[in-house]
């Protein structure tokens, strides 16, 4: 199989689509992240990467909170308009109609439509070249009562996004199930 | 829309399935990898949590590089392996049949079968709690030539794996596209 060199690049598939709420001189702003993703297990901890000029960034260092989203499907538009407008000059969570709410931390705010929402404190701020990797402890979990099955979260229910950069920076569904985690390889573990 | 509390949890959907490649006492070893993601953009870095006894959390340390490697769908059960199955006891590379080679560090090791291959530096450990989160930089990428389309990166033809803990820690495919990145949230900016 031929190997062909890109150079140094971000190519990670799958990216999450993740909505980073934050207020920002009191009032909810959220913009659209897909650079981010697990950081600990005990606690639980989120790194997401945002550049020092956004908007959001300046709620997050302001508040030392913020709070992940996850949109469903039925949220493309919302989550796209997230990622291309700034809260410098538009209201995002008016114009996309969210409800916002918040929870234990009081100063990240949430969006109802999203099925998960999570709420982070600020733990650590690396400094990297064009971004600033925030590393947020969850503090609480809320997802929408209709996205459990039998009091579990559903991913089929949450339905949410998924991030590709190329071809063509699309947005798509989860699709078929393949294989099931620490299970589909136990045959070769078991040297079958 | 009712919400349910979940307590302080690690929900981020999706998540990618990475494997992360390092050389141990002078071998190439593989662990699988859910939760990491990009961290930078200009140079480009990703992060990896990983758990400081994980044999690979050794290599990463010893030779300060690794390698992101995604495999697609077909290598499912490659992948699971590669988390359940420790380098310490078996030689995963050899169980899976993987064809190792090295890019330009020559201590990341990288896999022939897996469509893409990042190289990458360590440039920051961020000691958290349970997991090291290591950052690196991205000084080579690796793709193979089946998997461009007019030269570029093809996410179709790449078919990568994603994972979603709940509610049955599965294994899924891309599934179809819903929007266009920069382009589907345009009609709520012009105030459509």
């Amino acid at each position: 199989m031929g190997k062909v060199l890109l150079g140094p690049s971000t190519q990670i598939y799958p990216m999450p689509v993740l909505l980073i709420g934050a207020n920002v001189d009191g009032k909810p702003n959220f913009m659209t992240a897909a650079w981010g993703g697990i950081a600990n297990g005990e606690p639980p901890m989120i790194s997401v990467a945002i550049r020092p000029h956004r908007y959001t960034h300046k709620g997050i260092m302001d508040n030392s909170t913020f709070s992940v989203n996850i949109p469903s499907v039925d949220l493309v538009k919302e989550a796209d308009y997230c990622g291309i407008a700034s809260g410098a000059k538009a209201n995002k969570a008016e114009v996309c109609k969210f409800n916002i709410f918040y929870g234990k931390l009081g100063t990240a705010p949430l969006i109802e439509q999203c099925p998960i929402n999570l709420e982070c404190k600020l733990v650590e701020t690396v400094k990297l070249n064009s971004h600033s990797l925030f590393i947020g402890q969850v503090e609480e979990t809320h997802i929408s009562e209709s996205c459990l099955t039998d009091g579990k979260p559903d991913v089929k229910k949450i339905n949410p996004l998924i991030f590709a950069d190329e071809p063509a920076r699309l947005y798509h569904a989860f699709g078929k199930v393949v294989g099931k985690g620490f299970s589909t390889g136990l045959e070769l573990k078991k040297g079958k």
